[in-house]
C-alpha cells in the first residue's frame, strides 16, 4: 500500500504539461493526534487551480515547488484520532492530488452519500454549488423578474448559478459552447435561453434572448464574452466575478474590458468573489442546494474521468478547452 | 443685447476642434408661465462633456447636433415668473454654453455669494464637490484609518475626495501630473502624499507612499494608471468608478484593464457612479462642504480661463492634456 502523490515540478507557461508535475509513491501517511486518514476516491478539477500553480499575490499562496498539488477532493475516512470523524464517514475538503490524505478536520464537510453520491459532494453540492450560491444571492442580488446571465452556463458553477436564478424568479439566460451544452442548460437545467457563444454572433443572441436587459451578469469566463456583455448591462447591474478562465493560460496579460466605460455609465457594481469568504456559511449553503437537489429544483451533472491521478495534467486541461461537460472530476 | 450660443455642428472625433461647433447670436430669451431666465456669468467645463458630444448609450442622451451645448453653468436670475426665484439670485444648474437661458427651475440650486464666490459654487461647493462627496462616502465607504487613493488629485472632483478622505481620518495619497500640482496637494490640500505620475515611476512611488496597501481608489483617469493600481488594492477594497478621462478623445476604444483579475483574487469592489443619482440628497451635500469650507477643512481652487464662449473648444481641451489647475471655469 503506498500513497501516489503529484508534485508540482516546475511552474507552468501557457497549459500545463505532464513534465510540470512529477508522479511519486511514498508511504500511506500515519495520522497523529487529532488527526484522520482520508482515502481519496474523487479529485475535482477548478478552473482555479492553473492559477494556484503561478507565482505572485492571489487569494491563496501559490503551491511551492515539491509540493503535492493542492486539490478539493472527496474520500472515506479511514482511520482517525480526530473525534468528530469516524472510520466510514465519506468527507470532502482539500485533501490534494494524491490517494491518501491527513487532516485535522479544519474545513473539512462530512457528507451524506445517501442523499447524493460521493462525487457530486465536490460538484454542485459542494465547492462550485456554494460559490453559485453565495456569489449570485450575496454579490448578484438578483431580485425577482430581472435578468441573469451566466457564463460557462454548463459547467460546475453556472449550471447552479442559472437554476437558482429560476428558483428566485428571474429569467436565467446562459452562455456556452456548442449546440450541445446549450440545449443541455435549457431542456434539461431548465435556463429560459442559452446562447451559444461559438456560433459567432454573440451581441446579437444576447440581444435576443435578453430583451430587458441584463441586471446580473455571473463571471466566470472574462476576455471578449465580458465586452460584450457591458454594452448589455442594465442601469444599477451588478456582476459578481467569480472567474477569468480565458486568461488563466495566457503567458503574456491579455487586455481587460475595452467597455469598462459602461461600468461607470450604467452605475455597474462588478465585486471579485472567493468562496471562502462565506466560509462560516457553508452549513446553510449545504442545506439549501440539498434541499433542492432532493426536490428536484437542482439538477446536476458530473463529467467523471478515469485514469488515476496520473491523468490530472490532461484531464484538468479540457476545463480551458471546453472539453469537459458539467462537473469535471478525476476517478481516483 | 443678444444671446450667443456654442452649438455641436457635428460629432468630434477625438479632441473637439473650432469646426465642431458654431457660434451663433439668437434673441435674448423671455420667459414663459413658471419659468425665470438667468445672465450667465461661468460655465464649467467637465471631462463628462466630450462624451455628451458622441452618439451611443450614455447615462444622458447625446446632445443633438444643432442644439446648444450642454453645461453646467452659474448665473444671475434677470427676470422670473417662477415663485422661488427671484431676479438678482445666484443660482447653478445645466443652463448650457451660452450667455442667457431659460428654466424652469428643476435640477437649480440656488447659492450664497457670501459664502463663497459665484464660480466656486460650479466648482467645489458644486456638482465636482457633489460628486466627491457621495462618491468617496457612499460608494468608496472608507474608514478610518484606511488608505485612500485618488487619480487627477489637483481637479476639481480629486482634490474634494482627498480631502473629505482626510476628513474621515483616512491617509489620503494623491495622484497627480508634474511636481508643482503634487506640491499643491500635499502643501494646500493636505494630503498625506502625492505620487506623480508623470515621473515614471508610478508603482514604486504609490508604493512608498501607501505603505499599507490601498482600500480605496477613487478613480477619475483610468488607462495604466488604474492598472497599476489594481495591483496594490487591498483584500475587500473599493473602486468607485468616477471618471475615465485619458478614454475620453480616443478614436479606438483603448483597452481595458490588463490587471482586472485583482477584482477577483482580492474581491474587489468597482461601481461606477453619476452624481444625479444622490439628486435628493443635494442639499446634504452643500450644507455639508459648505461647512467644511467655512471651517478652513476643505480648500479649493478654480482656473477662470477669460475669451468668451466663443474659447469653449480651445479650453475644454486643457482637461484631456492636463493643462488645467484647479477647477476649470469660464467666465462668460
Amino acid at each position: 500500500m503506498k500513497n501516489r502523490m503529484v508534485k508540482l515540478a516546475r511552474r507552468p507557461k501557457g497549459m500545463v504539461r505532464r513534465e510540470d508535475f512529477t508522479f511519486e509513491d511514498g508511504p500511506v501517511p500515519e495520522p497523529g493526534p487529532g488527526q484522520f486518514r482520508v482515502r481519496i476516491d474523487y479529485v475535482s478539477l477548478d478552473p482555479a487551480m492553473r492559477g494556484w500553480m503561478n507565482e505572485g499575490r492571489s487569494y491563496v499562496a501559490p503551491i511551492g515547488l515539491g509540493e503535492v498539488m493542492r486539490g478539493y477532493a472527496a474520500g472515506i475516512v479511514e482511520t482517525s484520532n480526530h473525534p468528530a470523524f469516524k472510520p466510514g464517514d465519506a468527507v470532502q475538503g482539500t485533501f490534494g492530488v494524491q490517494h491518501y490524505a491527513l487532516s485535522n478536520g479544519e474545513r473539512v464537510v462530512k457528507v451524506d452519500t445517501s442523499q447524493a453520491p460521493l462525487e457530486r459532494w465536490i460538484g454542485g453540492l459542494g465547492m462550485p454549488g456554494w460559490t453559485a450560491y453565495f456569489g449570485l444571492l450575496e454579490v448578484g442580488q438578483p431580485k425577482a423578474g430581472e435578468t441573469v446571465v451566466v457564463s460557462a452556463a454548463s459547467g460546475a458553477v453556472g449550471s447552479v448559478v442559472g437554476q437558482i436564478a429560476r428558483i428566485k424568479g428571474c429569467r436565467a439566460v446562459g452562455i456556452a459552447g456548442g449546440p450541445e451544452k446549450c440545449r443541455y442548460v435549457t431542456e434539461e437545467l431548465g435556463f429560459d435561453a442559452c446562447v451559444d457563444y461559438k456560433a459567432g454572433r454573440l451581441a446579437a443572441d444576447l440581444k435576443a434572448a435578453c430583451p430587458k436587459g441584463i441586471d446580473v451578469y455571473f463571471e466566470n469566463v472574462g476576455g471578449e464574452i465580458l465586452d460584450t456583455v457591458l454594452l448589455q448591462m442594465n442601469v444599477f447591474g451588478r456582476i459578481p466575478l467569480c472567474g477569468l478562465i480565458s486568461a488563466y493560460n495566457a503567458t503574456e496579460m491579455p487586455a481587460g474590458p475595452k467597455n469598462l466605460r459602461a461600468v461607470l455609465t450604467q452605475r455597474l457594481k462588478m465585486q471579485g468573489l472567493i468562496v471562502f469568504d462565506w466560509a462560516n456559511r457553508v452549513p446553510e449553503a449545504v442545506a439549501q442546494l440539498g434541499l433542492w437537489h432532493k426536490e428536484g429544483k437542482l439538477k446536476i451533472r458530473e463529467d467523471v474521468r478515469e485514469g488515476g491521478i496520473d491523468a490530472f495534467p490532461d484531464v484538468l486541461n479540457l476545463l480551458y478547452t471546453g472539453g469537459n461537460f458539467g462537473k469535471l472530476v478525476l476517478k481516483v
